[in-house]
Formats: structure tokens, sequence, C-alpha cells
């Protein structure tokens, strides 16, 4: 499946509506359009060129288990070896320890194209980078000497160990105990499963985060400390040394992702080291979600854009029945499927999300950086409440995404050779990894909402209604109903909460719908500006900035009324999902 | 997947709500619910115990392409025979061929928990089904006598060949070719695909219905005669004798149904008959349309029945977390997932679906029994108002709640093994034939709702309305604010025809599930009156009857505000669908 990287979509967020130059991050006054779009464009190449041609291959091959060690499918390694030579793996990690120190907006950016083009082979990079970012967060000095320059260098990758056949959601439960050994180092035991790439052939060595009850903890997460276990033993000159006692003992069976190993993991007294303090293994995990979950909620968004090439490419080409006002290909047997009014709609329907979506993924990249920087106090907050969005509602309309373009290619979207079936069945596991969107609908509503007396969500408030009384009606009207039906939300959950807070979370899916909405206004209202200042000025093409204002009325006028639904839910409360006995189920 | 046969809520909607032995159907009389329990009973202990274990097993194995012929997967053979020796395949057909008359609605009611157990396996006998009602209704005497005994008793079975590979929707396009031959037979030669059970072993024939060209028919679909062609040519006696020139030759790799054979068909002159009149082939193909996308409706509602029950079963079981309000299984170690509000919701929203489309279908079903026994003039135009909406909204919603389910089980959901991801995809498969989901909607708004002045949408808007008034409150203001949508639809899309058919057409899909949302109102109006009754009466199980009265106003409060979303899509109209060119895609 061809893959078109949307480079110059890309940089139309970053620099004419996030405006980058100008966002105050250190650094930032150098990152020009040239500059990014050197980036952006050898990252688009070596995701069409590389990367896209083995997603099928992958999907096909999927990963085997052999003597205890996993084997990737057929040109990872060497599309491995691609993305190290080409400097992918650090391009925004910290220079001291080989890293590029770009911001992470446009790691973020660079990062929607190579899920986009192979979601499972971008797995392995992305746990490395989320386990550096724990190891770079809580490790001692020595800690970091070791392991960050092999992560950042792409020649040893990380994992994340978290759950266990008895708890996923509920890591209060979780069994793998640490014992504490003479050397200072400790030994676990346990069995960990869903641990992607918890093996494979990529790396020289393998580092393992692993959450593990040491002695003395006490029940639930508080007992909870966090190790390093790596593969083989490093030794005393950093090099991969003697094998450690943890290895995959199976393989799962998956419906989709199949090129990345999801392996059930045991450990037999494993040597591993502390990483940050004892019994605060929960807090140095929690560090890391931020930016993991944004990852997912790209991952999502990846599969619809590439998912929504495909059905553009096909509703262009295939010939089948007459546009109803009259045939729009007279020499031929049939007109192509997009002049059909319904095919165009789901075309536009996909397009209108994605570009929105990418807006709010990169906005929200960036408010990690401006928090990281400092620069913005707000950021943190925004971030906090922009977070479980992403992932939540990126990740299920990705998914539906998906789903729409296989219908356009009606019988032919279901066989398995053209490849849509793939990005439905790859989409689908951003829906449920990373906490499951249940969990992030409850992480907003029970968490996000209420932190700091609700200033958070007040201010992502008072941005949406700046915005839709700055922007042109087609885009302020939309936005201001919505924002509107948004403080109307959080005045009925606010009264649930206090009264029943049964009532309060048989709502939350629906608040994270309705604040996703928002969201993808709020974005498409700022693009709107941004198309509109682009085409007074001259900058930019014509047509795609003409495209950007009839895309984005799509979203503002069919999507927009959506956030009354939301809240007529959030109004029905948990009367009637309560009712019943469990066992009349 | 244990899978457990609501054979009490099919026997309530057959005669609380639909009132069987009161339809004026010939020999509904002696329907009661004795005779519907014995025969339900039968089938669900079929369903459960023979066709569900094989689930599995028929997505892992598929089938085999073997010397020119297609093996079943294991225990298909078995499965087959059982079906046979139960009767179930001569349920609803006419005793002169050896059927058991029943109502096409009992039928229904079976086949839903076949498609339930095991959508593939039900295929083979589903397009049998079709293929022996198209012979019924356009067969010489002769034919019918050859073929219809043989294909009501499951000796035989039928398949139906349309699909061309430049050919899905618009069948005008058809290549095969039929030349007359000297005997009054015909030779057909072309190539058809997605042919499903174009071959197979559960039976000592197969008879196909074949769509082809004659000479002198004229381009487009009023060149096309319908033929029967069989796989082996019946002898004098009526026994399968020489092999005819079509095989199969290729198998499809499908995302889902691996256990039914998806066949590329070669003819290389192959013997058939006309069936009806020759260049009546489109029209002869239809007669067999509503049922066939009825079944398909059927099929969705099937997967998201047992996913919804496998959902319910890990959420009783899973332990994971703490209920809100406090724990609700103090001695372990923690609760099951069914205390927590969103996965409560997710099980109500899947319930209030399955009951309240299960009753559509059902509803659906009657009318085409009374259409044709001639004891109701309104049956007929509704039934062609109705199917469209089965056939969409019912396998659109299917698929979303299949979704929902596996998403309860977290990542344990993703996983081959525990069978949801293969309700997701098998359930896939019915948005998308017997007329994509997107042709179902423009038949009902290009075709269904103008059909004789708009009469028949008309009749339904008025059930709509009295069903309102006569409903308790709960019920009857949801519904009759979405009548209200509808008729103001109606209105958008009258005035938008006369003006542009792009603009009527681009709300096409909303208008098909805005209507799915009043039919579904409208059924669950009438099961609410229904279970009143039953409780007043002291009739039926009380806890059964008090859950549907929850269960509808799940329905109602959740589900019916979408009718203004989609109201306020159709009057967006097709404005931004249709104002990018084509290569801007």
């Amino acid at each position: 499946m061809a893959y078109v990287p949307p480079v110059d979509d890309l940089a139309f967020v970053l620099h004419d509506v996030l405006e980058l130059e100008r966002s105050g991050l250190p650094g930032a006054a150098d990152l020009d359009r040239e500059t990014t779009a050197a980036i952006l464009g050898e990252a688009g190449r070596l995701a069409a060129e590389v990367l896209a041609p083995l997603n099928a291959v992958g999907d096909r091959e999927g990963c085997r288990l052999e003597n205890g060690v996993v084997v990737t499918a057929t040109g990872f390694l060497a599309a491995w070896a691609a993305l190290k030579a080409g400097g992918w793996t650090s391009l925004d990690a910290d220079p001291a320890h080989g890293g590029q120190g770009m911001p992470h907006v446009v790691q973020t950016a660079v990062g929607e194209m190579f899920t986009a083009a192979n979601m499972a082979f971008q797995m392995f990079a992305g746990l490395s980078h989320g386990a550096a970012g724990a190891i770079a967060a809580h490790g001692t000095a020595a800690t970091k000497a070791l392991y960050l320059p092999r992560l950042v260098a792409g020649d040893w990758t990380g994992t994340m160990q978290l759950t266990e056949p008895q708890c996923g959601t509920d890591l209060g439960l979780i069994a793998t105990r640490a014992e504490p050994a003479a050397d200072g180092s400790w030994r676990l035991s346990g069995t960990k499963i869903f641990i992607s790439a918890g093996d494979h052939d990529l790396a020289e060595n393998i580092v393992h985060l692993v959450l593990a009850r040491t002695p003395g903890g006490g029940p639930g997460t508080r007992g909870l400390s966090l190790f390093i276990v790596p593969k083989f033993l490093p030794d005393a000159l950093g090099r991969p040394g003697a094998r450690n006692a943890l290895a995959a003992v199976r393989l799962e069976h998956k419906m989709g992702i199949h090129a990345s190993p999801t392996c059930e993991m045991r450990l037999d007294g494993a040597t591993g080291w502390l990483v940050g303090e004892r019994h605060k293994g929960m807090p140095a995990m929690f560090t890391m979600m931020n930016a993991a979950r944004l990852w997912v909620g790209l991952q999502g968004l990846g599969q619809a854009v590439a998912a929504g090439q495909a059905a553009a490419g096909y509703a262009r080409e295939r010939l089948q029945g007459r546009a109803v006002r009259g045939p729009a290909n007279p020499g031929g047997p049939a007109d192509p499927l997009i002049v059909h009014p319904d095919v165009r709609r789901t075309l536009m329907d996909i397009r209108a999300f994605v570009e929105g979506a990418r807006a709010l993924a990169l906005w929200t990249a960036l408010l990690i950086d401006r928090d990281r920087a400092g620069t913005d106090p707000a950021a943190e907050g925004l971030v906090a409440l922009m977070v479980p969005v992403v992932k939540g509602f990126l990740t299920d309309r990705s998914f539906a995404a998906c789903v729409a373009a296989q219908q356009v290619w009606g019988g032919h979207g279901y066989i398995e050779d053209n490849g849509l079936a793939q990005f439905v069945r790859d989409a689908r596991v951003a829906m449920i990894y990373e906490g499951a969107n249940g969990i992030q609908a409850l992480d907003l509503v029970g968490r996000k909402l209420p932190a700091e007396g609700g200033r958070h969500v007040l201010a992502f408030l008072a941005l949406a209604k700046a915005a839709a009384a700055a922007a042109e009606p087609d885009f302020g009207a939309p936005l201001a109903a919505a924002a509107a039906d948004l403080e109307a939300a959080l005045a009925v959950l606010a009264a649930a909460g206090a009264k029943d807070p049964d009532d309060a979370l048989a709502g939350a899916t629906d608040f994270l719908h309705l604040m996703g909405h928002v969201a993808l206004g709020l974005m498409w209202a700022r693009i709107a500006t941004a198309a509109r200042a682009g085409l007074a000025a001259g900058r930019g093409e014509r047509a795609f900035l003409e495209a950007k204002l009839v895309t984005g009325r799509h979203w503002m006028a069919r999507e927009m009324p959506a956030t009354a639904l939301h809240l007529a839910r959030i109004r029905a409360g948990g009367g009637t999902v309560m009712a019943l006995a469990a066992d009349a189920f």
C-alpha cells in the first residue's frame, strides 16, 4: 500500500497554526520552515520507501519464537538499521546522551509518519523512547550514562513490563516480586504478559523496565518499585555480557500488529536495579504516561491517515456506477466512485477528522515541550487534560475512520491482500492498550476535571470561547455552541459527582468525546484563521489553503453538533446503567 | 465461546410484542407458545451444542482448495448432517417441496441463533435458502420439481453468482456471457468472484444461480438473464451426473468468516438453464433481495448478541479495581469489572441495541409473511422501507457492539484465542456484502422514500407517532421527538432532492441511521407496552419484564437524541462534501 507522507500539512500545522518559531521554546527560533522541511522530508522518505513496504510483510509473517529468541519479519532488521543510521531514534533526546535535542513536537510530527507507514515496526522505537524517558527522569547518573546513549542510538531497545495475567488496569494486583541481593541489585521473579518487543533480534540488548513488589512495601500500588532488568547484564565496559534470568516464553496470537512481538515473559530470579525510589514505582511509571498516551493517540491517527489515503486512491480509480447528475467519465464504462455523494462524504469525514486530529496531537506535543521548558505555566494542566482526549478520542475515531475507509473498498476491502483490513486490525489495539479508552475517560472525569478546582478545564473552555469569538461564523458559531455544551456538561457532572459518583462516571466516555469535539473544533478554528491569514498574505499554496476552509466547515457543520448528543447522554446519568443486578446480564 | 440461545426473548418478541397467533397468517393460530418453544428450544440446542463449538475451529482452519475441490473445516460436515437431520434447512419452505411451511418470522428467529453461534457455517444454509427462493419464484414446474426438494432437504446447496472483478455494485458491467445451445440449454463463460459457498464438500451437488449476458440483450443490466448452473449435471433421475464446466479456481484470504469459502469461479462453457424470462435476470434476482438483506442484518445482530454475552460474562468474572462507592467483593482481591459504571454502560448499550434490533428484525420478517399471505396491504411498502434499515443500520450498529464487547475484555479481547476478535472480524462483512451499507442508504433515500409519493414512509411515521402517543412518557416523549426529526428530515430531503440530488444523497447514510433510531424507538415503545401488559396480567417472569422497561428507558434516553445529530448533518447538505476537486484527495 503506497503511503504519501503528509509533509506539507505537518509543516502547515507546525508553522502556520502552532507558529513553532515563536513558541518560546529554547532553540525554536532556529526551527524555521527550511529546517523542518528537511527533517520531515527525510523522515517521510524513510516512511514511504522503507517502512510502508514492510507493513504487509510484517502482518503476513508476524514474529516467531525460536529457541527462546524472537525472530522479526523479513526486512525489519534492515529497516531498524536505516532508522538508526538516519538518527531517528535520537531526534528529541538530550544531546548529553547522544540525542539531537529537537523538541517533542518535531519528534511527534515525524512519529506520525513512521507509525502511519508501519505501526508494528514503530512499536520497537516507541517503547525504547519511553524506557529511555523513564531512565532519564529517574535514573542515577551512572544508570543514565550506562543505558541512555545505547537506547538513544538504537543499539539497545527498551520495554515496559507492567501487566500480569491477573492484572491489567489494576496494577495493585501485581505479584512479581523483587528480593534484595547482597550487592545492592535485586532478584526478580514472576510472570509478565502483553510485553511488546519483549524479545526480538533488532538490538544487541533489551532494557526491561519492570514493576515489581518489594518486601515491606504494603499492598496495592504503594508496594511497587520500578527496576531495570536488562536481557544481557552489561559488563564493566557496558557491553552485553551474561544472559539474565528472564525470557520470552510465549508469543500472543493477536488480531493485529502481528510484526510486534507481544511476549509472555518469565522472570526467574532475574537481576535488576532499582530506578528511582523504592515503593515509588507507580509515580516513576506515570512520568512517562503523557508521552506514551500521546504516542498511542498518534498510532491511531497514523492508521486513519494511511487508510484514508487508500480509500481516496481507490475512489478516484475504481469505476462503478454513474454520477447522479450525469456521467462524469462518459468515455469509460462507468464513473469513478468519487463522484458518488456518500463516498465523497466518507472521504471528507475522514479528512476532516484526520487534519483536525493532527493539529490536536501536535498542539499537545508542543504543550509538553512548553511545560518541560517552563515557558508556559498553563501548559502542564492543559497537557494533563488533553492527554486522555488525544489517547481516547483520537484512537476511537481513528478506528472508525479506518473502518469507513475499508468500506469505500467494498468487498475488496474485506480481502486481506488489499491492506485495508490490516489498518482496521492494527488500529484496534490503540483503543485498548496504554490504558483502555474507558480508563482514559475515567482519568479525565475522575481526576483531570476536578484537579486544582477545575482550573484546567476552565482554561481550556476559555481558549475555546476565545477562538469561537475570533473565528468566522461558520467556525465560530458551532464552536461556541459546543463550548456551551461543554460548560453545561461540567455542571451536570459536578452536581452528579457530589450526589452519586456512579451517575457522573456513567457519562465519562460521552464526556471524553464531547471534549474531543470541542478540542477539534478549537483546532479547526485556529486552522481556519491560519488559512485565512495565508490567503490574505499570499503565503502558501492557494488550493491547499482553500481546501482547509472547506474541510474545516465540513467538520464544524457535521461533527460539532454531536456535543448535544453527548450532553444528553451525560444528563441521562447512571440510572438505567446501574439498575439491573449483575446476574441479569 | 459459550453461546446462550436467547429463547425466552425470542418467544417474548414473537408472542408478546408481535402477537404471532393473532397475526392473521394462515396457520398462525396454531403457532402457540408451546409450539414455538419446542422449535426455538431445539434450534437453540443445536446452535449452542453443535454450531458454537465449531466457530473458533472454522476461524482457525478456514477452508482449503485441494485439486479443484474446497474442503471445509473440521466438524462442518457432521454439523451439516445435524442441520439436515433436524429439518432446519426446510423450516419455512413450501410443503410441496418437502418444506415444513413455517412462517418466515419463525425461520428468522431460528436463524438469529444459528448465525450467532457460527456465522460462517450458517452462510451455506443461507445461500441455499436464497437460491431455493429464486427458483421457487421464477422456475418452471419441472425446474422446481428437480431442484427444490434437494435444496430444501439440504442434500444440495445453492449460490448466487453476481460479482465479477470489474463490477460489484454496478451489475450493468457484468461480462459473463451465455450462448444458446441447440437443446435449449445455454453455455456460460466468464469469471465470477466473491462467490460464497461456491464450492465445498458438505453437499452432493451445488446449484449456482448465475447472472450473465445473452446475445441481443443490450448494454447494462437490461441485458442480463438468470441461469441455473449446477456443479454436476442432473441425470434423468435427478442424480448428480457429469461434472459441469465451472469450478472454484481460487479462495480469497479474508478478514473474517474464514470457514465460509469465498470462491473465484471460472465458467468455461458451463451448461446452464434459464430461470425466469430472458433479459429479466435483475428483477428475478431482486425477488430474493428483501429476504437476503434481512438475513444479513440478522448476521450482524447475531454477532452482537454473542459478543455481548461474552462481554457480560467477562465483566461478571474478571476481578479488577474497586467500585467507586466501596468494595462490592470485599473478600476478594478486587471487584468484578461489572461494578464499574463505564463497563455497565457498555453492556447496557449493547443490550438495549440488541433487544430492540431483534424486535425490528422479527417485525420485518413478519411483515414479509403478511405481504406474502396477502393479509396486510401496507406490508409490502413497509418491508421495502425497512429492509435497507435492517441491513444497514443493524449491521453498522452490530459491528460497533462487537467492538464495544471486545473493549470490555481489554487486552485479552485483542488476543485471537479469546474469540472476541473473531466476532469483530466476522461482523465486519455484514456491512459490506449484499449491497454495501452506503448502497442501502441510497436505496432508502433515492428509491424507497419517493416510492408511491412517499406513502410508505408516511405510514411508518404514523406508526411511530401512534406508538409515541400510546406509550408511557419515558418512551413516548423521546419517540415523538425522533419522529418529528424524521418528519423534518423528509422535508429537507424533498427540498434538496428537487434542487440538487447530490445535496440529498450526501445525507443518505445519516438518514438511514435516523430511520434506524426511530424504528428501534418504535420497537422499544411496543416492547414496553407488552412488558407492562405482562406485568399487569401477572404473565411472564417479573424480573425479565422489569428489565425490559429499564433497558428500553436506557435506549430511549441515551440513543434517541441521536436523531437530532443526524438531522443536523442532513441539513448540512452536500456543499462541503462535493466542493473539492477529485484530485484534491
